[in-house]
């Protein structure tokens, strides 16, 4: 990944915006000179959260006087005025069900779809729009990736269905269920001591009895990358099929579904600011066109497919470029909030490393260590307005290696701004101080 | 059904709009008198369709100067500004994941979505919110609903499944995966010499080896209407359990699940007025308890439950007599509809008896029996405006029981208008007219 390549800690610069302020640190309170700026920010207008956050209305709102700072990408990205009026367009003019009817609603609803998928295929760069399959949500497209597979590939207890401890739960699910039909062993490859999956681990499980491997590209959770071209590269070598989970990846860096290699390929739409309730599945063309005897017997996969009235609109991103842009902000943007932590916070925090991305994850090993405290966590932080997560993110195998409960996570999106970053640094140093006392 | 035992063959006259034209028999053009009314029709304003389509944007729009008369309601439902504008005030002010975030956006949703529940359980009468299920449309209800049942029900091959010929596709196919998995027989029940479903074949195939009814309330082809409350008699005392797919009748009338007292009810959004990608099953509150085993091996399960953002808006609509009555209004459409159609169709149109309801089936005996000449007959409605559905409507089956491959539909809906009857009428007959002189 060229964005990956990239990563180093940046600081406050020339790329991130000029005219800059830092709020002062005696500014204890909730509105810091950086979080007092207007609703569509006029300067420092340079950067890319400032340019891009003016389409997403949902950003310019305050709670009792408090800007809101989201800071909850990782779960649901916002959607821009264009997929709004997209969908709103869609209910006023040709709202029709695709593939079916003769009128001119139903076909141009199909135009439509079809037009959205080569859209998605554009998108990550699949060799034919007829790769993609959309889906309800990456849950469904992961489901529906064992559907598509030779049932025979698991049908010995020595076959090996390989997984990371750090799987999402809808990935990890699915393959509990194919595990517990057809026999098959799931194997959970383990985290190294800088708690990152372990892919020496996971090149050395793999055998010929490997059937399977599902993988995370970025992880939801620790924020890490893996290298998917190298663990294809180890699958094909003994026959396995892959399976790359790419919820937290396609929508912040180039994912080229052609260089990566593998068999499927899954992400949501609403992490990606399209609508809510579409996912999709890349499977080459080859795994595709097995399809049919699936189809056969179930006229209603059929119907999943051809009954979604709604379609995916993927954010108007002009070129990989301008993607590479996003995710190297990104990544200097999250360098900047490491830099500037509080050091209670730092020393427990995960260092930034090659291997992290712009999830910023806090564990709770600070405070007593139960999920009760993390309510407790994110909800003065939200008195500043910033909104994060805490809980188990869907990943309580994870969580349990890592001897925890649960965890709190900010994670940032393009739209973000430097200011918005000191505005959670300032709260969480505020919270910190706040929830010390109380001990 | 109160608005069923109302159901006449009815007349022009008050309660549907007084100032009607009816076009003139000549005026075989595409802008008959009645179709030149304005896109907001001033007059006549007493009717129901008058009243209402003012709210639906999509309605009041033409292709190359023709009026668009919207009758594939069957299939789509149009949606109100008061849907558009809910979803979008969602995604402009608090657009997060539901039960899981503990920031206010994330609340705001989680009260939306419990908010769209009880409003669903008022609209059809459950005795309580937490009997309503959301899914992501009828499909996945009826998936669902085997999924929560206990699956010695279906070990045995004597033990039987009943289905009727009439059954949407999405109703039959996860019953025959079942079948298929454990054995038990699916039975279907045919047509009575009326071309409906016998209900008198229903109550004999009953045993006690029965374990499952599957039915629909109301057909999506046949427009006929079943009486559910004396099938769950019969299926009580045989100790079975009945599902019954409203995705038909929740739309057009009052359906009161108390009252039909079946184990599962399902229906879908898209046809309801609501967003598309939504779905419900109602499920007693006993039959819902027995859920612990399925949830426990299914954290997956729970997060279908728990990932939805989106939510279904039901139509606004106050109380049981105004939906009484917009199904009496479309009863009458229908029977004016009936009274005026061209000579040719008429005497091969199923004749409106009281178990019909507001769908006009035109079959395609009258024209060669291929598909390819259905396609010829809705092409030339379209030039008139009309957009109907023609094909098998997921009810293969059932085409092939009526000793057909294909039928066209034209389903009304609140928002219509006696006009549109008359352009539809109209367009009709210029078919014909134009098909006839092709051969």
């Amino acid at each position: 990944m060229a964005a990956a390549a990239g990563l180093r800690c940046y600081f406050p610069g020339s790329t991130i915006g000029s005219g800059f302020v830092r709020p002062s640190s005696s500014s204890r309170g909730r509105r810091a000179a950086a979080v007092a700026a207007p609703s569509r920010e006029a300067e420092p207008a340079a950067s890319l959260g400032h340019r891009t956050r003016v389409d997403f209305p949902i950003l310019h709102q305050d709670f009792d006087g408090t800007k809101l700072v989201y800071f909850d990408n990782g779960a649901t990205s916002q959607k821009p005025f264009s997929v709004m009026k997209t969908l709103d367009e869609y209910y006023r003019s040709y709202n029709s069900n695709v593939h079916r009817g003769i009128h001119a609603l139903s076909a141009k609803a199909t135009d439509a779809y079809e037009g959205a998928r080569r859209k998605v295929a554009n998108f990550v760069n699949a060799a034919d729009s007829r790769e993609i399959v959309f889906t309800r949500n990456a849950t469904e497209a992961i489901n529906l990736s064992f559907l598509l597979l030779d049932k025979k590939l698991f049908s010995y207890f020595v076959y090996q269905i390989l997984l990371t401890v750090a799987e999402h739960h809808s990935a990890i699910v699915p393959w509990q269920f194919v595990s517990q039909k057809t026999g098959a062993t799931l194997k959970y490859v383990g985290l190294t001591k800088e708690e990152v999956p372990d892919i020496e681990q996971l090149k050395g499980l793999m055998s010929n009895r490997t059937k399977m491997v599902v993988i995370h590209h970025v992880s939801n959770v620790l924020g890490s990358m893996l290298p998917i071209e190298e663990i294809v590269t180890w699958s094909k070598r003994v026959g396995a099929k892959v399976l790359v989970d790419a919820c937290q990846s396609v929508p912040h860096m180039p994912v080229d579904v052609q260089k990566l290699g593998a068999d499927f390929l899954v992400a949501s739409s609403h992490k990606m600011c399209g609508p809510t309730g579409v996912g999709f599945m890349h499977g080459t063309f080859e795994m595709l066109s097995s399809m049919e005897p699936f189809l056969g017997g179930g006229e209603m996969i059929a119907d999943v497919f051809n009954e979604k009235s709604t379609y995916a609109e993927p954010p108007s991103r002009k070129s990989w470029q301008h993607i590479s842009m996003k995710a190297f902000v990104l990544f200097q943007m999250s360098g900047y909030m490491v830099q500037h932590l509080p050091k209670q916070i730092t020393v427990l925090l995960y260092a930034l490393s090659m291997l992290r991305t712009f999830i910023l994850q806090i564990l709770q090993k600070f405070l007593i260590s139960s999920t009760a405290n993390l309510v407790l966590f994110a909800n003065p932080l939200f008195q500043h307005g910033v909104a994060i997560r805490s809980g188990h993110h869907c990943a309580q195998i994870l969580h349990r290696t890592l001897g925890i409960n649960a965890s709190a996570r900010a994670s940032l999106h393009f739209y973000n701004t430097k200011e918005e970053v000191d505005v959670f640094i300032h709260a969480l140093k505020d919270t910190i101080d706040f929830l010390t006392s109380q001990h």
